[in-house]
């Protein structure tokens, strides 16, 4: 579970393997998860929403068919524990739960892959080195309230419900109603925390959600970390007028500015390293007759360097203002979600380079642009996470997908990965 | 009535004066109206909703209390009719409605300074020379739809319910229902082009919603007509991806491409006149953790001049093509709504400059950059307007304002002209 003890792992595993994961099934049930919620417009496992309950219901018939007795935490997180001859456990999981028209893989083989371990001691006459959680975290994506790592943030102790209180969906429902209608109290959902103590490690595997693993191989890769995020809510006020009767010399069109901030903010990342991503632009009125008066932009910033980052927030904060300035317009911002960059651990790194070569001959090390609950769980404790490479680079899309050879390498890896951190 | 008619009415007017328009009570009667259905943000008055109905009611109120009978037509349009010496009736009025936090005078000066006109002839013992038609229009601004002048283009006989029947609220509700809860069955709405048989000109005071009268005066006009609109919804498409794990040359952000687009599209006007809006920006699937896959533009076209207009849409459609091109994107457009440039009454247009320099001794002549329902008249009858100057020349949004004397005048120019009219 320590460093040292994945140091020594390859006696132990040598002298008892550990059950061999039937990777053809885990994609089988990711297949299934995706007929019961996935279409055409992708899929649509929103977290606290009907979808998601499906895929939640999906998931517990996977376990209970192995004979464990799934359950949830104050934070909504499921896990699943399995007794091993040593505790505390090795933790593996992700997250069921998907963007609004999001892809099949993200999240969902993470939690399927997870599952396939621990059929597979299920399935022999003898248990795990160590005891084993399942976990699939509850609203990863924080699609629906912007608030990203919800579970894995309770547990790893850095929720504070007093900062999620007023928020508030796109129907202007309260994330608090929400949560009690999926019998989870916000005020409660820190307690999770106590779960800590019964866990050392965890473990994840994903998509890598970007093109580089497919442009350049291998099909799968050690991952060393995530990158720090800066997410930040800009507003521009100008003046709503007239669509018809306001010459343009005189307006003080606060989408304009904002349409001009954005694309300032495209052209940050080539100074300052990183990615930038005006991803919701909305204006007010926001009808075809009258000049935005009121232009509202959410911007994600990230770079693996926490130096790099503050740079890139200053740089942000003076293009939306001088944007605003150039239009008459007035421009503020606040701080929606921030985490710093996180390293994962450095043994546990050295031992997912060891279980990918095993499998594709290669031990490639990548920085994760995109967040994971591993990032919530790196800092508590020991955790690391491989990737499977994304076709075109493509995730939180209907588009997204893995060769399926890809998805066998690399849970097949993950497997690995676990078998060296479970002794 | 007729151009001829209008020649004539200086005799008359002087061997029987009108009966004096009481400008006070006008504008008592908005500020009534303004603090029941107004509010720190602005007019709430969106058609067939509740504060729209509420207006209605005062409305009715105030008619009935002059001895009238409101009634409706097919399409949600109230009228108030007052015998007179011979027929057909003079139509005065505007609209009610209001986009969803616009001012207090769009529209509503319109309808108050009619039943200013018709409470002017009930308080004195002599009918006027031509029967009298007030009407209050139906969405005139079309802010639930996105479909302007809804009631007077179904009595000019240019509304086509198959062509409204697929619109769509934002809330996702279809027009149809929303026009069956307010009692108005679309398909029914075009037997209200009937009413034309009932009168014979229209004439509608509004305010400028524009800074030209502000800026350089007097504080009224006469408008010489209604700019040409054309409306389109631009979409286009990219490739929806993960905001942190999408390297920026390899992104085909359809929001930076609308965002490039809404800045060319400013440029149009500089070289081809007019004036040119994005009012509306919306990216999909909108959330900070995704490059945008869809965008949408709703853009808004004006120009004097049909050609003009012409040659703004192509290169409207030019610049947005170009700007999905650059990122990769590809772009269509789909038309929502247009209107050919309209002139007013040549005859009207002048008893309306004679009407402005008896009162302010300036005789101005603007055209409109904004839609009235006397567009829609002036299609198939003798139409006029007055403008009264806007403060700012703010108009949609909180803001909206006239000096109370300029309201004042302009409701004095516009019984003046309704006098003129009714001989």
């Amino acid at each position: 579970m320590s460093g040292a003890t994945v140091a020594s792992e390859s006696a132990r595993h040598v002298s008892e393997p550990a059950p061999r994961v039937d990777a053809r099934r885990v994609i089988a049930d990711l297949r299934a998860l995706d007929r019961l919620t996935g279409g055409p417009d992708g899929a649509r496992r929103v977290c606290w929403g009907e979808e998601w309950r499906v895929a939640r219901d999906f998931l517990t018939e996977l376990l209970v068919e192995i004979g464990l007795e799934p359950e949830r935490d104050e934070a909504g997180n499921l896990w699943a524990y399995m007794n091993g001859e040593a505790t505390p456990a090795l933790a593996v999981g992700s997250h069921v739960d998907s963007v609004p028209t999001g892809g099949w893989l993200d999240g969902a083989l993470g939690v399927m892959a997870a599952v396939g371990v621990l059929r597979a001691w299920a399935g022999v006459d003898q248990r795990p080195p160590r005891a084993l959680a399942l976990v699939d975290w509850a609203d990863e994506e924080g699609a629906r309230f912007g608030r990203s790592l919800f579970g894995s943030s309770a547990v790893a102790g850095t929720l504070d419900p007093a900062e999620l209180a007023d928020l508030r969906d796109a129907g202007g429902e309260r994330i608090g109603s929400v949560l009690a209608a999926n019998g989870v109290e916000l005020a409660r959902a820190p307690e999770a925390a106590t779960r800590r103590e019964r866990f050392g490690a965890y473990l994840e595997l994903h998509i890598e959600q970007g093109p580089m693993l497919e442009a350049e191989g291998p099909a799968i890769a050690a991952v060393s970390g995530c990158v720090g995020v800066e997410r930040r809510r800009f507003t521009i006020r100008g003046q709503a007028s007239h669509a018809g009767a306001t010459p343009m010399d005189r307006r003080r069109d606060a989408g304009l500015a904002a349409a001009d901030a954005a694309l300032r903010i495209e052209q940050l990342p080539a100074r300052e390293g990183g990615v930038a991503t005006t991803g919701s632009l909305r204006l007010e009125p926001g009808i075809p007759t009258a000049v935005a008066g009121v232009a509202e932009l959410l911007v994600d910033l990230r770079h693996p360097d926490a130096a790099g980052l503050e740079r890139m927030l200053e740089a942000a904060q003076t293009a939306v203002g001088d944007a605003a300035a150039e239009r008459r317009c007035e421009a503020d911002s606040e701080l929606v979600w921030r985490i710093d960059p996180i390293p994962f651990d450095p043994q546990l790194v050295q031992a997912a380079r060891e279980s990918c070569r095993e499998v594709v001959g290669s031990d490639r090390v990548l920085t994760s642009g995109a967040l994971h609950d591993a990032a919530e769980m790196a800092r508590v404790l020991p955790a690391e996470m491989i990737f499977c490479a994304s076709i075109g680079g493509i995730s939180h899309a209907p588009e997204e997908d893995t060769a399926e050879e890809d998805l066998a390498a690399g849970i097949e890896a993950y497997a690995a990965l676990a078998s060296r951190a479970l002794t």
